[in-house]
């Protein structure tokens, strides 16, 4: 009864090949441009995570940890509190997701950094890294997570698994297990006791409930690793085995992508960041907006005297964002019938574009109510036409090809820069914007990754 | 952004009707035969708490989760150490599961009382509770976990879910919820909050990987009810909802069982317990050869003479329990080569039965490898007939027709006492057994329900 069956993997499976390559896998093997996007990925992190620095679903989830959090060493972002390694796991990733402005994944939707930088973080606060293995750990932490969405998708996210909890476990247990310098076998352990905390609901998107798994995706990844580095064993085939969790949470998962072309395809050079707070599906329609609201003749004429705004594009843009007469500021974030007003009339589409104050604003409201969807499947969904039309019969129309924000237009390194200065303020935190960003470009650099994290502490928490 | 919606549960949906219940439900509320039934479940969780008290799976995961553990005032059963209670939780959940001792609800195969008992004990070490407190929270949470297996029976577990570990949550949060006195809203917050730390895999039965789900079973429902008294909201229909649990985790969920009859019908009197560490379907079998071990004819022949030993049971039997060539005593648990033949020579089927040792003792798989099965559909699971051919020509026949541990022939209360007196010393704690046994016959009438954990912990634990 005492001893478990030794529970070896065999070489021949994709768990085997994608833990061989995780435990064999060299800083020198990973090529320049995706180790410039891990520091991008990072950038736009430690932005979002600064954001909700006096949020209540962070206040709470804060006070709650922290009543069972010990070793109290490792940095919250944005907070004077310290805690323990797990909890700064889980807290973190919830600051990163809980605005929905994290990056994300092309074609999964899984937000790939929440999960996986907090565990590596937080490791790196207990026991000391340089900044290349921490972001070698990074690069395969969201190599790993975005292959078991790859392996799901469409399927499971649309079936309501929450993607980026569910398989942000994975990548965040083979991250913190490739800076523990876990071998094969032990990184397959990690896998399996990642997949048994595999979990996490679209039905909660848009509470607080969504937020707990996020955390469990981080801080459960990294108690998988620390478990399989004591030998706490696991299956072979956790996830694609007769009853693995590939099986189980999705009806016809396709495992080849588990370990196809490893190390000559970097699923981090799918990754997007959002310039505006909302549904990626509404970028181009915010970005014409912006556009328009700098016309002289929008301006010359006054948004008031608009009767009509037509929104032309792929049939998704309606589907996901025809939301007329919606109430918060969670809502207004997929809603076009703010989204287009806000930025026609205020000119911006940031945090503050989005909040509960802004949603119940009577011009906003009058303007949104006069908003059009016209479906064309020929626009790609990074595409929108935008027509406003004035009463007295003059139209104005913006065309975008592919937003800001989507794979073909990336964010620059100076867009999330200046997103990290923006959403550093929002969170009235007192971190130092400008050492930050600077830390993350050095941070292939620097012998201590944990310098990083602490630079994102509330100064009164820096030690 | 700030803020997020009310998530007001509405009156009318299942979940409201089952929270509502349990906020509502009062001690007078329950009859006296299920309020035994409690403390009958409860006195097999001590037992097979006890036994895994030299465990190696334990061992390793009270090191690496004691890493981390603050406010160390609640008991690990078994051991010395003090932890947290959400720690106390998972890994008093893990003992009680690790050997698959425990007990088991009709028809779900749900082990109902590792997550939901743990969770409560953690918490009463906190905050006094009275003992008829704790048995009730105890009753509801049982009540809700048993009926989310319900609704998603057989599919979710055949679909390779864990249900123990999936259900288990649901059960823990609402118990927790009921003793923080949470009201129905908040109660609906907690199941959001479960719902989406869900997660265990029958793929990782048979290794370490299994026990940190049925730890987290525990640990996770306390941790949702604790958020939802702090005003952690969720949506209204976490289970019910388009894409809520049941219906994420199961195709064909029936939404129906989750809240009909409450009050009336308790799931508690579905639950029965294991005479031997084994599945469930080798219960008849186990107890035929024990019996045929005491027969003189047997005792004169001598095993050695057995030519053929056949089963004739119902096919679940042969599906479940054909398993020659085992190799580690967790693999016996479920094989009938192993069962038979360790009951007839060695008269004995206790856990010391079930031992990497015993599997390799070649007088029992010399016997083993002499076993047949015969199919007969008209059999219940709890029924066999085992026939015993002699190389002589003599034949032994013992028919069961229900066997112990089966709802017709449950456990009675001295076999449960004499469970846990086997199981203690099992575990070598030093644990007094008969302090313990009379605590929770007394549970009932105590006003410091905590009083019963601390006799579970190893003597030199208390405080």
């Amino acid at each position: 009864m005492q001893a478990s069956s030794p529970n070896h993997a065999s070489d021949t499976t994709a768990t085997a090949t994608l833990t061989r390559f995780i435990a064999q896998c060299r800083w020198e093997d990973v090529p320049q441009h995706v180790r410039h996007e891990a520091k991008r990925s990072l950038m736009n992190f430690f932005a979002v995570a600064l954001a909700p620095a006096q949020d209540r679903t962070l206040d709470i989830a804060l006070r709650t940890y922290g009543r069972f959090s010990a070793n109290e060493r490792a940095t919250v972002i944005g907070r004077s509190a310290r805690v323990d390694p797990l909890t700064a796991a889980a807290l973190n990733a919830m600051a990163a997701n809980v605005y929905d402005f994290d990056d994300t994944h092309h074609p999964t939707i899984i937000h790939p950094t929440a999960p996986v930088a907090p565990a590596l973080f937080a490791l790196a606060e207990q026991q000391p890294m340089d900044g290349s293995a921490l972001l070698l750990a990074f690069i395969l932490g969201v190599e790993t997570e975005c292959r078991v969405g790859n392996a799901m998708s469409p399927e499971h996210y649309a079936r309501g698994w929450h993607i980026t909890s569910t398989c942000g476990v994975f990548g965040s247990a083979m991250a913190a297990g490739k800076h523990l310098g876990l071998d094969a076998q032990a990184l397959t352990w990690a896998m399996a006791t990642a997949a048994v905390q595999a979990g996490g609901l679209v039905e909660t998107l848009g509470t607080m409930a969504k937020s707990v798994s996020v955390g469990n995706a981080a801080r459960n990844g990294l108690l998988a690793a620390l478990l399989a580095a004591d030998g706490f064993d696991g299956p072979p085939q956790a996830l694609e085995g007769e009853r693995g969790y590939l099986r189980v949470a999705a009806d016809r998962p396709d495992i080849a992508p588990l370990a196809q072309d490893l190390g000559s395809r970097w699923e981090l050079m799918n990754n997007t960041y959002k310039p505006y707070p909302c549904g990626v599906v509404l970028n181009p329609v915010i970005e014409a907006c912006l556009n328009l609201a700098r016309h002289p003749q929008l301006i010359r004429l006054g948004a008031a005297a608009i009767e009509r705004i037509t929104l032309i594009g792929h049939p998704l843009l309606r589907q996901r964002t025809d939301r007329p007469g919606i109430q918060t500021g969670r809502q207004s974030q997929v809603s076009a019938q703010h989204a287009v007003p806000v930025a026609l009339v205020r000119g911006e589409a940031g945090l503050t574009a989005f909040s509960d104050e802004a949603v119940q604003d009577p011009i906003l409201r009058a303007l949104g109510a006069r908003v059009r969807f016209e479906d064309d499947a020929s626009y790609s969904v990074d595409a929108v036409e935008v027509q406003v039309q004035f009463a007295g019969g003059d139209l104005l129309v913006e065309h975008i090809d592919a937003a800001r924000g989507s794979l073909a237009q990336p964010l620059t390194d100076a867009d999330l820069e200046a997103k990290l200065r923006t959403l550093c303020l929002h969170g009235r935190s007192g971190v130092n914007a400008d050492q930050l960003i600077e830390a993350v470009w050095q941070l292939d650099t620097t012998d201590d990754a944990a310098s990083v994290i602490r630079l994102a502490g509330a100064p009164e928490a820096r030690t």
